[in-house]
């Protein structure tokens, strides 16, 4: 993958070193870190009774705790991944280092609007397929739009917002068909939801790809949207280049304690994920008896055809309390639901069948 | 000031309505947020017991409350503030907004190393003026350097890490000879700790003047180091502008509470800085008694000149548990450090005596 010309003399930043490391380089007990202008009072006690941690250190840059504790989850070297204040400031550092004002990629419509904001902030363009009748994507229509400028092809897996998603062998026939200067990023937000058994994440392929990369987030499953955590799993070249573009300090130090203690308790994300399933077959039983068409979802929300302008849907749905999503391309008559608990969606569906 | 061109059809992200939102458009006392795929269980416990607040929501995206208590305080529009993951990151937004490949930015050296980046990521020269032998800058030393392609200039004040300043006088006489198509971005990381009654916050000057803009940090004297808020204070066009490249939900809702948090114990950050002045002057004290040379500080570190190559000053402190800084651009004989507590800096003392 070629790098921006202007990359090659940017160093990453370099920040103070922790007292952790002083403490055990040099064996020492007691460490005073002079060295990065912190308030060495901590903050007010106001600030103590949200937080249950030391603010006024800056967080580790090299976020060697929840590094340590990724790379043994994934079995991926600690070299080949790096975190994000949300996955989507990935997608930004992922831009600024490949794309160029000549260079285009190729992504799904419907997906993330963050492919297409960042790539346009680089001034490069943006070539796209639509989905097809079963609401999924054939990847194959992505080769013809390929030239000398794409530099980056994103596949949203399970997309949102359809809910459906590309089996793992159909993938790896596509990057296999994809030349090997061109990134391919696996955006992988909803993977912990997916239930079909012919899915399987894309991180397999990054081990034997070196244009393969992963995004994964701790907004969704994990809860942490309100904290900004997500990272991407790469090629050691595709990480050392990206660092040179990731701002000092760029994951709050709760951010990559909460990753950590959400890792820790899997099991009690895995049954907050198995309620969520247990609803989606609530839902789906609802609008089929309700003859309201939807399109099955890997995900944690449901596209569902509402049969008129769905701004008007969302506008009266909005009146009764519940928000939704609508406004995606080629989708003008769909709303995409989240699934909330059971509670609410028996709730949502009885709004939804006064408003319909 | 031009924006880039590419910029032109950006727009920025829309997030879903928040349920506070909702309720109050529609005065409901219920609502359920079914918009942005968020976990409805919330987190493990294990994350609850680190942090007393919901992290399952995705942040207010607008910032509405830090806003209202910043925009309070400094007596400035809402449309004028905008908050970034630390100020570095809005230093980052500044140079994907402004700058091309043809462009260049003025600045001190020694100052921010990130000014430099983000203007190299973007491709830009960075053309410097050098400290005096006062360990002070001379602005109008930027005038001549200022051609057809220079869009930004960066003052940081009071220094880092000189620790001197601009007083606002002489700040306004430069404005006033910069023409009004550059940023001037007055960076006032360490403006809380300044203690000469010469110095003033630029923000006086944003009001006056379309093109100057100031940066401000919770990192500093708020001690919010570890969970990454910032803020510029501008005119509505350049924060307009920022707010394209702006990712989304860029600052954590426990960095926006607890900033929020900060502000409300006004006193006990004075009272933290106060103790870190006193700090301050048993420092000068100690130094001329070791007749060590030091230059005057305004922020919460002090440049001390060891006399000889930093590098092995540096590594013998380290040796005896006290990380401090060197490696500043034209200064090979100094170290930089930051105020620790009395206790920590009459230890450092000693140790500093004993290493040279």
């Amino acid at each position: 993958m070629k790098v921006r010309e202007c990359l090659e003399n940017v160093l990453p930043y370099v920040p103070g070193k922790t007292e952790q490391e002083i403490k055990e380089e040099f064996n020492l007990e007691k460490v005073a870190k002079l060295a990065s202008n912190e308030n060495p009072y901590g903050p007010s006690v106001k600030v103590k009774e949200i937080l249950n941690m030391e603010t006024n250190v800056y967080p580790d840059n090299y976020m060697n705790d929840i590094r340590e504790k990724v790379c043994e989850k994934l079995s991926v070297d600690k070299d080949c991944v790096l975190f994000g204040n949300g996955s989507v400031e990935i997608i930004q550092m992922i831009s600024r280092v490949f794309l160029d004002a000549k260079d285009n990629i190729i992504t799904q419509i419907p997906s993330f609007s963050s492919y297409f904001s960042e790539a346009m902030i680089q001034g490069a363009n943006v070539k796209t397929i639509k989905y097809n009748s079963e609401y999924n994507f054939n990847l194959d229509e992505m080769l013809p739009l390929i030239d000398d400028n794409t530099k980056i092809i994103y596949i949203t897996n399970p997309n949102n917002p359809l809910g459906t998603f590309i089996p793992a062998d159909i993938l790896e026939e596509f990057i296999q068909k994809v030349p090997s200067n061109i990134l391919i990023v696996v955006d992988e937000a909803y993977y912990e939801f997916v239930r079909d058994e012919s899915y399987k994440s894309a991180i397999q392929f990054c081990k034997k790809y070196s244009n393969v990369c992963v995004l994964r987030t701790f907004s969704k499953a994990y809860a942490l949207a309100a904290l900004r955590i997500g990272y991407i799993v790469a090629s050691k070249d595709v990480i050392k280049n990206l660092e040179k573009v990731r701002v000092p300090f760029n994951v709050s130090s709760t951010a990559q304690k909460c990753a950590i203690a959400a890792l820790e308790d899997n099991d009690y994300m895995q049954e907050t994920v198995s309620n969520i399933h247990d609803t989606i077959d609530y839902m789906y039983e609802k609008l089929d008896e309700l003859n309201i068409e939807y399109i099955k979802t890997q995900a944690n929300f449901i596209m569902v055809n509402v049969g008129k302008k769905s701004s008007e849907v969302v506008k009266r749905l909005l009146e009764l309390g519940y928000i939704v999503r609508d406004g995606f391309p080629l989708m003008d008559t769909w709303i995409r639901v989240s699934i909330g608990t059971l509670g609410q969606m028996q709730d949502f569906i009885k709004a939804l069948e006064e408003v319909l």
